[in-house]
């Protein structure tokens, strides 16, 4: 018998998400040393720890590929507004409660809830990166983050060079606050607040640092109005112009492209976040899941952040992406239950650059793995588990979730936050300041 | 003190859903002989059962307009079809495993999903109605049912004159099963399999009986080219032919209405049970929830069976259907959190023809009523009550539902059935059969 940290057993399911769309059933997982060692049978392996999955659907972690975490200090503040409504609201309160502290203590409340559904990784984009840096490791979250630019200084106050140099200091720091593994980023905020010359420069020091690109674009109709207005072209023409349509960058939201941008986007390699509740909500638009990734464009999902969603269910973003995309093809047969959970998945785990290391479960991946109880009426019966994932599954329905093989959701509560004290000390920063 | 059976205490906000829309902040509620006797103020009441709702929303229970209980024993069975596909196979399964105590079963386990989301009440459509019923109100939903018609046999096996036989005596029987007050209903399956005559059969049956009407209007555009083509007519103009269309009317999906139907609709006073998350499932279409209301269409809110949609949730049926009146109108203020909520709860109440005794919580009325924690991460911070209901809550949250003042859900789990029973029992059926 070999030793082990953990082992997970006698699964009903195990959705790998491998190239081979495998699914299992009776099936275990052992994980040593933050990694997967077995999948399937695992009557080699004995661990003190041994996580009965009887009954259980055992799947990748998720992968927010767009959220802004620290938001959940702003959840429901601008309701019925449009994308410019939402930003003029949501910029005066950030102004007001979004300093260093807050922007860990949300990060902190939005870790939470989203391991708390099952999502292991997020894709997040805020000011005071350190601040939401260091909030979202200490839940166990999966957290990469990287500078914000503008052309104009944020709300934290800093000009353009004086970000290009902290973020040139940056990377080490983020290192140094921890947290599993993830690439650096770097995040102009988009065509339209961050002029050509600027997307030229964060370029350069993408590739000076090794770092990955993260940006919103096209979103909705006026903001590719204003930005041709603003700089004369549209935004996926102003980032290929910029060298910033590679596979290095994942792109948020992509509503509105014409056929052009579709083309640049496919030719480059850039990823799409598609975030379906933040686009209903804000009334941007159906972006054409099911039409991009038949030009060959790779899509993952993500919630936005939750003062436009209002959450960061990422089931309810697997169910609508799923059913959206039905309605814009006309087609009940648009895309599988299967193709869904992946999207959440692995092709997450790609756009960050991590597809080796994450978002499926294989013997060599980290063990960030998510354990949900079917034993629900909801889920009963269960005739298969893809569709019950993405069409009858919730987040309370996620009982054990692991990252890099350490368990930080146990039956349903977190192991290194108290989750009373996360949300009360967010409640009282709202309310003081 | 006044001496009443139950009280409830220190809502941190009561959503009454009332003429005035009116939302009480650290409210209660007393409750006795089944009513409601006091909202807001209750010092002067006193009980042996005190619920403590510190820290939670109460409002109305959910009325799901449109659904079919027993069919949660085929959950998940039709996967990437459209309705006319999905007919197909469900037919197949339901000849297979959906006698009388299939029916039971299914309905049984439906409607405890249903009570463990916060639905109170449900208009059902199924066979052996009798048995639904039976199973329903033994978990304790209000639960409205009635004989479901077409022009051949059902997969019961009966004949039109043996159907209409039937439903003569059926009223009394279904009375002597018992459960909260719900009127008598015939359910028509749809103008496409109950032609011209027959539905007018139906309309002088309902008035020698005194019974409501429910049935499937212009689900998509194959049903209402179908329905053309064998009795020449489109489905509104067949129900307003028979006299179908005025108030007792409620009338499934209408997602593929033309100008004529909907303002035969408005004239009549039928009401509308829109049911987004199965429309897009089956790429059916969007419904212009928010053009019907302008027209002044009532409309309330359903799940349909949860073989099409997959799953009972009235939540993702709220936050879906404020989200798609969003991208139907482009309009990110198409409709407000408030207005959904009242879709979900009086106007269902008004379409059952029972909006003077449930549906609001009002001195009164029949103490239907919900319960929702929010200390939950994704209910912190709380800014406005409606919106987190709509757009961050979820049927997890639901803690205490009582029915006609009866307690039937209590700290997330049933007083009158055994949870794992009545799985049990459902997943033995489907899978011996």
């Amino acid at each position: 018998m070999a030793r082990v940290d953990t082992i997970i057993t006698d699964a009903r399911y195990v959705i790998t998400c491998d190239d081979q769309d495998v699914i299992l059933e009776h099936a275990g997982i052992a994980i040593d040393d933050g990694h997967i060692v077995a999948v399937g049978d695992i009557t080699g392996f004995e661990a003190d720890n041994v996580i009965d999955a009887a009954g259980c659907i055992v799947l990748p972690g998720f992968v927010n590929l767009h959220t802004h975490l620290p938001m959940t200090l702003l959840r429901g503040i601008a309701e019925n507004v449009d994308l410019q409504g939402f930003l003029e609201r949501v910029w005066a309160e950030e102004a007001r409660i979004m300093g260093p502290q807050g922007t860990y203590l949300g990060a902190r409340l939005g870790a939470l809830e989203a391991l708390l559904g099952g999502t292991t990784t997020a894709l997040d984009m805020y000011f005071h990166p350190e601040a939401a840096h260091r909030g979202a490791v200490e839940v166990g979250i999966r957290h990469a983050i990287g500078p914000v630019f503008f052309d104009f200084p944020g709300p934290d106050g800093l000009e353009w060079s004086e970000r290009i140099e902290l973020t040139r200091s940056w990377p080490s720091t983020l290192t140094a606050i921890g947290g599993a593994y993830t690439p650096r980023y770097l995040m102009p905020h988009s065509p339209l607040i961050v002029n050509p010359e600027h997307l030229l420069e964060i370029n350069e020091l993408a590739r000076e640092i090794d770092a990955r690109i993260h940006t919103h674009n096209s979103e909705n109709d006026k903001e590719n109005d204003d930005t041709i207005a603003a700089h004369g072209a549209r935004p996926t023409a102003l980032l290929r112009d910029a060298g910033l349509l590679d596979e290095r960058s994942t792109l948020a939201h992509c509503v509105r492209l014409d056929e052009d941008d579709r083309a640049a986007i496919a030719e480059g390699g850039a990823f799409v976040a598609h975030n379906p509740g933040s686009n209903l909500k804000l009334a941007s638009g159906a972006m054409d899941l099911v039409g991009y990734r038949e030009q060959g464009i790779r899509v993952g999902l993500g919630t936005d952040g939750c003062s436009s969603s209002n959450d960061l269910d990422m089931f309810a973003v697997l169910r609508l992406a799923a059913n959206l995309a039905r309605l814009v093809r006309d087609d009940p047969a648009a895309i599988s239950a299967r193709d869904i959970v992946r999207a959440a998945t692995i092709e997450g785990a790609a756009a960050l650059g991590m597809g080796d290391r994450i978002g499926s479960l294989e013997v060599g991946k980290e063990a960030d793995v998510v354990i949900v109880d079917t034993q629900a009426p909801h889920l009963t019966p269960l005739h298969d588990p893809c569709t019950a994932l993405v069409y009858a599954a919730g987040r309370s329905d996620v009982r054990d979730v692991f990252v890099a093989g350490e368990q930080v959701i146990a039956d349903r509560r977190p192991t290194k936050v108290d989750q009373r004290e996360v949300m009360q000390d967010a409640r009282a920063h709202v309310e003081n300041q």
